[in-house]
């Protein structure tokens, strides 16, 4: 297809100085990135989670940005069929290709390019995140506590999917709202089955937040039902941009990406600054599921400890649980809200170290320079086996990750044995359980665990 | 649960007459009815379709009009728990209960106790159909026709439910909107699926109109996406106001009931008075559907001939397809009614004689009275034969029809053998395949084919 | 003028049965009663009220219903130019066009050729009246008392009208509606400053309800600002109405419409049954009013008797306090209708007797028959006043009233001397001060007081 | 009045960052500024156009920003109680002042503190108005032309006050909104006319936009109907944003200040390259205003030259035609824009040379040195008159100007003799008709001619 579109939803009272430079930065610097984030966006129907694949089958691809006087126009080249009904674009697809534009656009000028931000700083960082939310209208203040973020694989079973949903459905009949990381799987399940819910407790407002980043929109297309995306800069800041926006997280079965994510909310959960926090967090999954967060919570207990288990609780095979503990978990974030006097819509007293932070950058050098020690502080060791996770995601399904394993072989990852045997008995119980990619290849794991 | 709910959405304000009339109206003569609907509406989420059951199972719920000056309340007791939760009623309910309410007193006071309409006249009969529907709201002046009514089967394989579904979302993709019966099956796959891809196109007032009444409402319960709910008197009443408010029918696989809608449109098209009317008419399901249809259209080549299969086009397996086409039919429906200008929400012009209008009553002596003739009239033996489908789904799933057939033994259907044999062996797939009634107890035919 | 126009905002979805009616009501026994509604509705901004001058001046205007298969058009001949801008008709006005036609429509078909109304009994009368209100939309289930009906003559000075421009302005900022008879004067100025004051507090849906009746309309040209208009079938009715929408009454001087309104109330008020019933008045006016109220406080108290001076306040010049206590006093009854479970949109428990429901038919025998004596009850008393004055008002400005006069002199209105002597006084104190007719010509009284 | 209050409808999602910013810039170095328009604000009911006085009389005001994590709230201590009704802030001057605080808050960041635009060069000047305009929401992308700015007098007879009213009520009826400077007189007459009229055309969304700064804004207090409030750094901005945002001007009477507006245009139009673009102008006035305008039309012919003179049409004492010529003007304005492509909302294509975006500050030295003689280019003798006027406004109404007044004596305005004895005669009208300031004081003239 080969079209003209309006952005639609946002760009639309430009200067002429802005659509200048919105063209040149997507002419110059930024053109790579956009484009890549925009195919993500019109592929949304496609099954596949290889980005480099994605990037080849469509290397005719191009978007432009046209300027005119009165607005923006996108031209697009050989744009996937699947976005279209008819000839025109599905409008969930246009608003997703105007939100990843203006994300783009706003993150290169407003928060790379300009000293406002001090993105070496925490709280610049923070400030930042802040900032690239609000800008997408992402925050909204009027609203009751009622975002839960839900986690979990892309790459799952149908069971495991059905499940997805049926939780969503019980969240979305009690009036609550689903943020993901909007792509398929456990991102797009829940999502589907609130937005049954709320067509039938006649909610039409209900919000489907998908946060997402350049590196993993390709391998996880965000749906249309996604009626608010935000592209954040990195995988760092979009972990931060989840756990300050929800007010409950819950977590399904899932791969590397899931155990990232995990570590991730846990080793910030530890901080002894956060022991006053509510934040409910839950496990779940169908009943085949059992054995699965056995292995996760003995894995947590090994290398975080005991402290890091109260922070969550397992419930297998009852979604109508799910949804009744996280809306009474909601129920006291809403009450430590009002008595701290702080906002709804964004999380600003929950403290994250700069080691969750710092954006970590999967070189097959920094990779195999992680150190996993037992006798780290619990805080720390989250911290590095989540990049350990991180990276293995990028050689999973991240195009410049594929490459490099291409060309350099798996990444080697170091550490104690005693954390490196269950790491790599629960790595396995991945790849055999196809977790960690989409079937219909044979998986070459990325890695190698040197014990 | 027993509970205080208020009826949403209408019967906001009420003189205190109403409101006495109304408690009188559920006390006296039509509390049997108000308490069965009632019902249907609260069993919405429990899988049967046997309405003596269901009565039976819930003995001891009711249902009172409570008065108060500034509204009406219902009181419920021992109501069925799927209809709440966390101890409020999902809203979805809540309004179709209202829609019961609202329906069972405006055709008790204003149809049938009430000079203003002859119900012996087809013009009288056409009056109170527009009155009934215009009463409930589901009359829209300003829509252009989008209006596609599904029908099919309630009792349908996990194949050809996952069909309709992708049927409903092609169509809502293209802006359709979906009326059904109301039930499981057939009924509610098409609306899941618009539903769905509603909130992809960000349509937020997409409609799923389910149009039932008294008898078959247990049987069929209406799914809470339906977001506008009618009852109309009685089953002809019902398949009239389907083709007076359809802007094009899909018909899905099916039992007897959907047999009954095929010959009950077929029949009222061949009348030579709406020849020239287009009336886009699609019969499809997955790819193992091949033979099922070509068993109904030879059925329908033998008995209604071949100007009958004029009207309907056979698209198997091409969900995208089944939309294109309808979605052109309804385009021609539009041009025809601008030309003549004709309402969009009400399909004045369409001639019903009298046959598919009056009520049938399928007691066992009217069953075994229909003259099934291949000498008669095209669209006499369609309503002859609509007559007996009529009848078979009363004694499957109506209540009093179950009642009659366990105290006389099955219908007895006669007819001439030419027709009869082709009938008993469509009948004998509906029973192979399961379509007569949902699976899980063994089905007992209640008719008997007499050649 | 001349042109076709589409009635707004109601009347979009009708049978093809109630166009034929709507069509032959108009153009036979209705006729008459539609042109001279819409003549008066279409003549808003010409300044007399002298109906039979106006029906004269537009002696070739006319109206006719146009019947579409869509909908209906009303076809104009030699409207009046001051409906229209820039050919266009405003859509104010289009409101009211279509308003008329809906009343008319039903208050023929449903309130007068239908015997489900009593129109012999009070409480038909009152179910009639509620009816009419309802299918007009002026029932409104979910807002709170704020309705204040204004009552003041239509022909007052530019200090007294702007007077009337500044209680509604002190009404409108305290979030009140106003209600009136949607005339000039005393009944537009409380709009027009409730309209500016609604703007300064962002209220969007603020509602100016015009109440009329087809003997007054013309003299009353509904003022373009009212966005509801209600034509009720007769004064009675139309006085009826005020009294069981309204949440408190304001009054400003006028003349002998103004006197009927007030011996009508505090007639209907004297009722025992209404004892206990809080029911705010304020009879208000500017600086020089103080004589003008001492006036008709005095004639109050010799006719009525103190307890019906106990009903109201007098306040003079003091917009602000008008506001403050109407406030308070509708605190008063929201706090009587919640604590009596009462409905807020229609005063039903307000008791009126027949003598104030009856239609009362100013012809000289029935003007000349008036009882009017000290020794009857005070509210026979009142009864009997306010259907004098209700004749006077007919011999001032209602064309058949003019007519009448015209042919037969002034009507003889008799009574006890110790009321037609102060009744005289205050009469002559309306001519004296050009309350009774628009200033331009010479009054010539339409009555004799024979003492 | 002391009382907390949150700012309505803006400033709802501040990081904390920015809350600390709002703090520190409303405590340290924009107090005063912030203090003395949130004064005007309030001060709206109260009739005096002189700045200095009403600093006096509430040298008690003051309004501090409290911080709160979930927002800011607004302390005001000793607020003008106009400003309240029953102790709640009208709701109109709650956004007013939101607007206040958003607006000083975004000059003092975003244009003066940030060295992204270059207020040294003519389009970075036009890119901080854009900019100023999009942030406070004045910029509409989907709306067709209809923005009138009505320019004129704050101190105006009340023939002319009522004929502005009429003006503005037949621009509303035809759709138009209305722009003004925001205070009394020209600028609040044609809003109030256009909010009636909107009323009966039933247009809810009608726009009444003020543009102000905060020298004039105590003199010209906001009505609050203006539902949008824009307050720019200073005059020259003021009047660029309503040249660029205008899509076409009608001038009333006035004194200095409108001689100002008239000349800035004028001298702006007169610019070779904005001879192509269509601007209708409309000079207006009740009959009495004949040689008010001639007076005025000469003057331009003797100083700016005939050239100028076709840029405006003068119409006296015809409210309908100024609205049909103007509403015909934005037509070949939105023709003009479609065929180039330009935006609606905002002149991006007007040419406006630096000596009309440079701010003049009216010292007494800057007013001595004005250049004024018949020998310079039309627009620079334009931009010089338009200083001189500024100048005297300046020394009439604004604080600053009425205390270097009281200092050093009258402003010595010298020039060449033969525009001197002209501008001499106008400026001397102006006094002698009350235009200079609100009536109420005898007038000292700010100024003396030096022929």
């Amino acid at each position: 297809m080969n079209t003209l579109v309006s952005p639609e939803g946002s760009l639309e009272v430009l200067s002429q100085n802005e659509v200048n430079r919105l063209k040149s930065t997507s002419e110059n610097g930024q053109h790579g990135l956009l484009r890549g984030c925009a195919l993500a966006v019109l592929n949304c129907g496609n099954h596949t989670d290889d980005s480099k694949a994605i990037l080849e089958q469509n290397k005719n691809f191009d978007i432009e940005v046209i300027q005119q006087d009165r607005g923006v126009k996108l031209k697009l080249t050989q744009a996937p069929a699947s976005a279209f009904v008819e000839g025109a674009m599905i409008r969930g697809i246009r608003e997703h290709l105007s939100s990843v534009l203006r994300d783009i656009v706003y993150v290169s000028n407003e928060i790379e390019h300009n000293n406002r931000f001090d993105l070496n700083d925490p709280d610049g960082i923070t400030d930042a995140i802040f900032h690239i939310l609000r800008n997408a209208g992402a925050l909204k203040a009027s609203q009751k506590p009622n975002l839960v973020v839900c986690w979990g694989g892309h790459s799952i079973s149908r069971e495991e999917y059905n499940y997805t949903k049926e939780v969503g459905h019980e969240l979305g009949l009690r009036g609550l709202n689903i943020c993901t990381g909007c792509g398929p799987g456990a991102m797009k399940g829940p999502m589907k089955g609130a937005n049954l819910a709320h067509a039938k407790q006649r909610i039409r407002d209900g919000r489907y937040l998908g946060i997402s980043e350049p590196g993993i929109i390709a391998a996880e297309s965000p749906n249309p039902i996604v009626n608010e995306l935000v592209i954040m800069p990195d995988i760092e800041k979009r972990l931060e941009a989840f756990v300050r926006t929800a007010h409950g997280i819950i977590v399904f079965p899932g791969g590397a990406g899931t155990a990232e994510e995990i570590l991730y909310l846990l080793g910030v959960l530890l901080n002894p600054e956060n022991d006053e926090l509510p934040y409910p967090v839950i496990f779940t999954g169908p009943e085949n599921s059992h054995q699965y967060w056995q292995q996760i919570d003995e894995f947590i207990a090994l290398t975080l400890g005991q402290k890091a288990r109260q922070r969550y609780k397992i419930i297998v095979n009852d979604p109508e649980s799910v949804a009744r503990e996280m809306n009474s978990g909601i129920d006291q974030v809403e009450q430590f809200r009002r008595n701290n006097n702080d906002a709804f819509y964004f999380n600003w007293r929950l403290k994250i170290s700069p080691e969750f932070q710092q954006p970590f950058e999967p070189t097959h050098e920094n990779m195999s320079n992680l150190e996993i020690r037992p006798d780290q502080p619990p805080h720390i060791l989250a911290a590095n086996l989540r990049r350990a996770f991180s990276g293995i995601v990028a050689g999973n399904v991240k195009a410049q990750g594929i490459i490099a394993i291409e060309k350099q072989g798996p990444f080697q990852i170091r550490g104690n044995k005693a954390i490196m045997a269950p790491l790599d008995a629960l790595l396995q119980s991945f790849v055999s359980q196809q977790r960690m990619k989409l079937p219909g290849s044979d998986y070459n794991p990325c890695y190698e665990i040197v014990k």
